[in-house]
This record gives structure tokens, C-alpha cells and sequence, in this order.
């Protein structure tokens, strides 16, 4: 990494509604004492928040909305605001429509215009890759201040008239895995108190050949008596590639900047489930380093979790001088993502 | 624009089936000549092709597929391969699924691997957007060279049972409009004959409190009962607002490049369609621009747009020396957009 120097001055989040623990969730679906034991020790999630009325099967709230609250949450952080922003970076796997781009209304709900805004595509390390996308622009010159945004609404995939005790394991974990949120970092060249020095960031593709982990539906009017399921899932490949792949990722980046496993204070692991994370967490060799998790509270929320991760790093673990690494991975096509952070 | 200089080194296109005239869409749709003569006229689009078989109404192609086939067709004519790809950039409205992302299963079937991917989520600015952040990679030294894709089906939004005599124009319009196809681009540090020099590139939301003037929805299980339309256009906003945004994108151009109208060799207008893109390039005062149009032939092709203008100029009008201008106005969220090249 060459150039100016990046720095995360702030992050912040979004949640809609209160907490739906497993037990809800498994009287909403009809579901027994049996599925909420196993989702409580085998998923090791305890409870999500949904942008859903349980009852009606009503999607309640937008990403834009909650992308925009966690927005003005991270930019008031730093002590900035909207005419201070150069550009806006959204990642999603889930944006509310195909057209306009959420970002757009997202930057519309802020108060932010006459700016470039990109939105990527992608599953959970479309934050790592938004974070990337903004460090470009930073380290360029071609921005002094990016608002990066990520987060998913996955409230439209849940079918509360679906009968889901025939359902397949591959969609049924949809139902217990995924939380609604979205987050927000100010990243910026100048630096202050309580900033992370932005040291490493990297995304790779690595699925040529790769059966996908996880595929997401569309459905246009040309869809509409398609059988296809909208989302599916391959627990078994994600819970075998993940683990290694992170441990790869961590290697790269511990090499990239010169860091030592005992130098890390502080890991931002992949947000998969509780369980899976623990595990993952437990895997890696860092003799020193403080795990920071919220899974196990707010389930896999996609694009957001990196910045959920990062607004408890910077508000407690990660102070002066402090190292951190983060880890990301899509198992939809196999992306290996992570970065590395210095308190400040 | 600082540090490196960047080259565009070749553009290429993919476009699926026969072209679809009026008449034999108007037979398909129900509709009467008049409504023919209109979209002759009025639209003056007179043919453009779907990756749809239209009697059965069945999608017949994807996005990842067209978008290899013109990647694969660029890094020919660039004389490179996969293996010096760093970096694969895709903009596109209609991605085949939510995830994975198509610019990953493009990849795939191009045998690229182990490097950066991003799929911007955009109406048609997308593809300056994509120009812009290969750009950005490669300004930072982040990339050495870059693959941009770009492109859009909107097959999936034909309802051939639907009964078109009773629809909205809002909606009708959108059948004539559009078509499908894909493009690519392959951009570079290294020079070479025959390539251009992007000497601008930016991308501007202007949408604060503007109503969207293009919608395009997807939807999930929780909306398989909603009675939105899949597709709208404010048509009357669109013929207001992008010709004047044009002039003032080619005003700002001009004024970064350090050009006067009289030096425009090439004008790359907006896509819009054959008939308002002519009253487009009338309006623009550029006394020798020679204009690169395809819209009147392969409708407005979203994303893929922009590649099929430059793969023409690069083939023809931009010379060693001659000076090109291309604008792209985005109505969805209202984003002005524009490039400046120099023929090498």
C-alpha cells in the first residue's frame, strides 16, 4: 500500500425493531422445542432483528433508511457532516430495488448530492470490498472524505406461509442464519483521536471451478412460475472452506504488514453463525488477540456485520497503538477478505 | 486527474440472437401498426436484441455469459489474456442473481481468478462508473490492467402473456426502449497503438430531492403478491432533464480537458433512444464532432452501452490524436456522467 495515509475515523449501525429470539422465531414458524434447541446449540445464534412484522409477513423498512440512520450515526462520530463528503460507497446483497441504486437514496435521505456513489453487489465481503473501493478513492486524491455504507435486508425472503417443517436444511438455515442491519465508516486522510490507521485492505476472488456456497434469487415478471427456491444455502462447503480460508487470509495479511501472530490485540473473525465463529475464532492461532463478535446477537447481517465489528473495535478494544486484523469470506462464489487496522 | 496515465487499449461487444424489429414485436405484443409507426417515429429505436425466445416468453441467456463473451473479445483485441487480468470490474442493472454476483461467474467462465472483483449496481451511468473505479485501481498502482464489463437483460421483464393494449405508457415504453447485451473493455497503464487516452472520467449524483425517473423492482418471496409494476419511466422527466444535463456534463468536460468545442473530433452522446439521442446531438454545440450512435439499431442497452460506442470509435473516428468526448445521463437518481479520450 502506497501513498496517503487512510484512516477509519468512525463507525456506527443500524438495527430495525427489538431483538426476535429463537423462541419466536420458532412459534412464527411452526416450529418445535427440538429446532430451537438445535438453532440455539447447533447455529449458535440467539436471537436477529428483522425488518418484518412477524405476524403479516410485512417488510417494515428499507435498506436506504437503515443505511442512511447508520450513516448520520457514523458521520456525526467523526465530527463531520454531508457537505464534507466526498463520496458514498453502499455494498449489499439485497437493495431495495434493482433501480435507482439504494446508495442514491441512501445519499438523497442524508442530504449528500453533486458527489460520485458507487454500490457494489455482493454477499458478506461486499464491506471489505466497500472499504477497499474507498480506500482507492482516499489514496488516489480523488476524495478527502468517503461515507462507506453496507447492509441487508433479507426480511423479503421470509415466506411466513411457507410450511417449513418440509423444507429442505439448505433454505431452512436461511430462516435462523440472517439478521436485517446495515453500518457505516467515515474514512478519511486526515486522522484524529480515536481513528484506526487503515494499514491492509484486500479482496480476492478465488472461486474458478468452485460450485457456489450460497446463491440469492431475483424474480422478475418473467419469473413468476419459476420453481427455483430464492435462497439456498451449502452449509456443509461453507463450514468446511471457511475455516481455512480465514486462516489464509490472516497468514497474508500478518505478512503484509509485517506483524507477528502475538503482535494482533484484536480480531474481527468472519460473522457466521455463533457457533461457527467461536470455532473459527478458536482455530487461529493469536495467543494475544481479543475476538470481537455480535453474530451471536444480531445473526449473519451480510454487508453489515464488518461495520457492526468495527463500531464496538473502535469504541472499546482497538485504542492507541493497538493492532487488529479483520476476516471476511463469501462462500457465494468464494471471495477471501480482510484487512488490518492501527488505533490511533 | 494525477499520477499515471490510463489507457483504454480495446472495447468489444456481445449481443444475443437475431435483431428484434417493430414489426415483429408489435405482432408479438398484440399491437396495431399504428403503435408500430409510433415507435418508429416517435422513438425512432427500429431494432434491438433479447436473450429471450419471444414466443415462449423463455429467458434464453445470461448476463455472466454475454459479458464473457465480450470480455473474452477484448482481451483478444488487446492482445492480453486471464493471466494479466488484476482486477475485473462489472456494472450492470440486471444482475442474473443477488448473489453470486455475475461479475464472479463472468470471471469464472473466463478462467480469471485470484484477484480484486467488483459488480456495480447501476441504471445506464453504471459503465462510466466502472471506467471510473478501474480508473481509481489503477491511478493508485492497485492494477496494471483492468477488465471492465458492463451490460444488462431486461428479458426478464417481458410478460408475453401480458396484454399490452390495456398498459400504462409508463410501462409500454419500456418494451421498445430497451435491449439486451454486454460489453467489455480492457484499460491499462501501458500504452499501445490504437488505444485512447482517458484524460477525464467522473460521475455525478444530482438527485437531491428529485423524484426517480426510471424504477426497476426485483422481487422476493414476500412479494410475490405485491401489484408494483416491475418496470416505470418518467418519460416526460427523462426528455426534460437529460438533454440539458448533457450540455452541462460537456461543459465540464471542456473545462477539465482544457478544450474547446471546436476540438471535439468524436462526440459519444447518451443512449436514450434513436430519436431523442438525435435531438441530443443536434442540440450540443459541437461545430466538427463527428457522433458514435448505436441506439437507433440494439435499443438502449443500459450498461453495455457505452462499450459498443467506444468499440465503434476505437475501430473508426478516434484516430491517433483525435479527441473524443462520451456523456451518459442516469435517470433512475439522476447521475451525470461523462468521459474525455485521446486516440493514440
Amino acid at each position: 500500500m502506497t501513498g496517503r495515509d487512510v484512516y477509519i475515523r468512525s463507525a456506527a449501525s443500524a438495527l430495525p425493531g427489538p431483538p426476535v429470539d429463537n423462541a419466536a422465531l420458532a412459534r412464527r414458524l411452526g416450529m418445535d422445542a427440538l429446532w430451537e434447541q438445535w438453532v440455539d446449540v447447533f447455529i449458535g445464534t440467539a436471537s436477529r432483528h428483522l425488518a418484518l412484522d412477524l405476524e403479516s409477513g410485512e417488510v417494515t423498512g428499507t435498506l436506504a433508511e437503515l443505511a442512511a440512520e447508520a450513516g448520520r450515526s457514523a458521520l456525526a462520530a467523526a465530527g463531520t457532516g454531508p457537505q464534507e463528503v466526498d463520496a458514498v460507497v453502499l455494498a449489499t446483497a439485497t437493495p431495495d430495488r434493482l433501480m435507482p441504486a439504494t446508495v442514491n437514496i441512501a445519499a438523497d435521505l442524508l442530504g449528500i448530492d453533486g458527489v460520485r456513489t458507487f454500490q457494489l453487489q455482493s454477499g458478506c465481503s461486499g464491506a471489505v470490498q466497500a472499504l477497499d473501493l474507498a480506500h482507492q478513492l482516499l489514496v488516489s486524491g480523488s476524495a478527502e472524505t468517503v461515507l462507506v455504507l453496507g447492509g441487508d435486508v433479507i426480511a423479503r425472503f421470509f415466506d411466513v406461509e411457507r410450511d417449513l417443517r418440509t423444507a429442505a436444511p439448505a433454505e431452512l438455515v436461511n430462516y435462523v442464519l440472517f439478521g436485517d442491519a446495515a453500518g457505516a465508516a467515515v474514512l478519511s486522510t486526515r486522522p484524529a483521536p480515536g481513528a484506526a490507521l487503515l494499514r491492509q485492505v484486500f479482496t480476492r476472488l478465488v472461486g474458478l471451478g468452485r460450485e457456489p456456497g450460497a446463491v440469492l434469487e431475483w424474480f422478475g415478471p418473467a419469473d413468476r412460475d419459476t420453481e427455483r427456491p430464492a435462497a439456498t444455502e451449502d452449509y456443509k462447503a461453507i463450514e468446511k472452506h471457511v475455516p481455512e480460508m480465514t486462516e489464509e487470509v490472516l497468514t497474508e495479511l500478518l505478512d503484509a504488514a509485517g506483524w507477528a501472530p502475538e503482535d494482533v490485540d484484536v480480531l474481527l473473525p468472519p460473522q457466521l453463525s455463533g457457533r461457527m465463529t467461536g470455532l473459527i475464532t478458536e482455530r487461529l492461532a493469536l495467543p494475544r488477540a481479543e475476538p470481537v463478535t455480535c453474530v451471536d446477537r444480531v445473526g449473519n447481517c451480510g454487508n453489515a456485520i464488518v461495520f457492526l465489528q468495527l463500531e464496538r473495535a473502535l469504541a472499546g478494544a482497538l485504542g492507541p497503538g493497538r493492532r487488529a486484523v479483520g476476516v471476511s469470506i463469501e462462500s457465494s462464489k468464494w471471495i477471501k477478505a480482510g484487512f488490518a487496522l492501527e488505533g490511533r
